[in-house]
């Protein structure tokens, strides 16, 4: 392990090196959360047609003209199965076709209604109580772009588009190799994959350099993850094993927790990341470096999926120059925050302690009290 | 349907009349995102005994007082399987248990190292390079508490721990019954509910009183939700179905899309929403209403899962004063938000063109141009 790389120069390795997969077709359903892989057009305008948008009567606006409470209009009550004559009213329900001829839907609350008449006191303007054809959605409009996640509106959308399937972005297939055996970092980084979007299966721990390469070199995964392994001990093959499989392209990241983290791909372009075997440094490289390749590879945004706030420090938060910090921090009774002890000191209990964390770039060496920071809080 | 119910009045009776379902246990690994029923508490410090933190040697701190670069005091590398001799080191990798008599580990690049020995320029602090015994986790310490959500790192934790499941909150049991066929809010449901952690079934269409009366008191659901037939029509049979069934608390509330939503309960206790079949209107009747409920079911957090963020209005706001006004937004090019055509309107359209929307209480007629308001963002 060398010098250490900026965070900066790992994010441009992956934005140059990783792409979004290719696409599989995925029930309207089960799409929920998928990203779209293209736009989906709707064939025809939504609504179909003209439609009531409330109970009431539909009947044509031009003749209710010049209606008031001195001037009441009477409308005959009509059967609404044929097109609607000259002076005549159609009761309809919230949703139903309207007669032909009838533009514009009067509710009941507003009109007096007899057993076969009814009166108006106000002119009603024409489209008002209808939805309109393409008034929700426009023929040839999209329902969903290239890139977007689906959203429940969405779905409901496409149903009403009679759009039965589309295509997503596939899920990114993510091996875990480790290096040595254990629940902990498998069970966090399957945990951290399924949050974003990736299938994840384990391999057999490997310790010796040549098994671990030949478990990276194995075909079926998008998204190889070594963990453990990865520090300068005489024990620690990780490095070089991805230098026998592929290419290492950084080892050592100025991160911390996380900082023997690698960086590489194997021949096939699959990219490899090397994750410290240390549960809380692991889980700050997969945050940091693997998650957002994953999340490229399943085109979606690479940013970290926690809330952002702004917020005020109660405490001074202390970082060390030269690497990006990852300081956990709790939030205050008065809604500001403070500094816990670090991932160093405590590991994974600082992420069961913390609220959220701030993330202090590498130039920096901290913040004082009473600034207001970009915070991370995990349960927003 | 006669006075519309304000929100706040719909809210109070959902805290009043919903409590959270009873628990059930998952196993760990299957446990990401679900609600902790009880605190679960580590029954063993974590780290269970010193371990290295990193790769060097483990010696004796007090030994190595007066070590300098003119003093360098030498040590003697022993087999780590035994306890420490005075005067001995052993080389340990990060994770390996300290050998008995060690208190501190250096880092091999702070040691000069030799066949049988290993040579100190500075003197090392007690705990210094070591996972101390406890340190991460005490013994008792909670590894979540009840009422949170079980994150990765929490995950990672309880694996640490060797705890294999968990007691978490029931996912909740939700029965759509329609009233009318059709697939648009039946998808559109289904993805919000799952988004909520509830299990949707769909029951077949009812539109008689008595039919739709006997399908909400079918037992097996912890919420029933029943989707249109709720307006003033005489084919809207929504409300009187659910007085036969049990209670009708609720029919007209004062949110807009959604005003013909209604809220009561079976004798079992289950809470009944209905929910209007206008797609947009179903959405929000759901978002502001059944959806909080169904959340509070699941012990989550009840407010709206969006992002939200403080933005600035670069056009004024216009909403109904005595209603609780969904206006969707888009965000400008710099960043600010305007309102776009409305739910009423453009329906679900709508929602697949905003990228949030604004809440505009009981009271106000909306927000004048440049001012700050809250904005729930969809894809945050």
């Amino acid at each position: 392990m060398g010098e250490r790389t900026s965070l900066d120069a790992i994010t441009a390795w992956i934005a140059a090196n990783v792409d979004r997969l290719d696409d599989e077709p995925v029930a309207r359903a089960a799409a929920a959360g998928r990203v779209a892989a293209h736009d989906v057009v709707a064939t025809a305008p939504l609504p179909a047609d003209d439609y009531a948008a409330l109970d009431g009567v539909a009947l044509r606006a031009a003749e209710t003209v010049g209606a008031s409470a001195y001037n009441p209009l009477a409308f005959r009550l009509v059967d609404g199965s044929a097109a609607l004559p000259p002076g005549g009213a159609v009761h309809v329900a919230a949703g139903a076709p309207l007669p032909p001829g009838a533009d514009t839907v009067v509710a009941h609350d507003q009109v007096e209604i007899a057993a076969s008449c009814c009166t108006i006191v106000e002119p009603a303007e024409p489209g008002s109580g209808v939805d309109r054809a393409g008034a929700h959605v426009a023929a040839g409009a999209a329902l969903i772009r290239a890139g977007q996640r689906v959203r429940p509106s969405t779905i409901g959308a496409l149903a009403a588009a009679g759009i039965v399937d589309l295509a997503v972005t596939r899920r990114p297939r993510v091996r875990l190799v480790p290096t040595r055996d254990g629940d902990t970092d498998r069970d966090l980084l399957s945990a951290l994959i399924g949050r974003d979007g990736g299938i994840a299966t384990t391999a057999p721990a490997e310790r010796a350099r040549a098994t671990l390469s030949a478990a990276l070199r194995a075909p079926g995964a998008d998204l190889v993850l070594v963990v453990g392994g990865t520090g300068p001990g005489a024990d620690d093959h990780a490095a070089a094993a991805l230098a026998d499989a592929g290419a290492l392209a950084f080892h050592g990241v100025a991160i911390q927790p996380g900082d023997t983290a690698g960086v590489g791909r194997l021949p096939t372009g699959v990219p490899v990341f090397l994750l410290p075997g240390a549960p809380a440094a692991c889980l700050w490289a997969y945050e940091l470096i693997a998650g957002p390749a994953l999340r490229r590879l399943g085109g979606r945004p690479i940013g970290l999926p926690y809330g952002r706030r702004r917020m005020t420090t109660a405490r001074k938060i202390v970082s060390n120059i030269g690497v990006v910090d990852v300081c956990p921090v709790v939030r205050t009774v008065d809604d500001r925050i403070e500094p816990i002890a670090g991932f160093g000191e405590a590991g994974l209990g600082a992420a069961l302690r913390a609220d959220g964390v701030v993330i202090v770039p590498e130039g920096s060496e901290g913040h004082a009290r009473d600034t207001e920071v970009l915070v991370y809080l995990f349960d927003e």
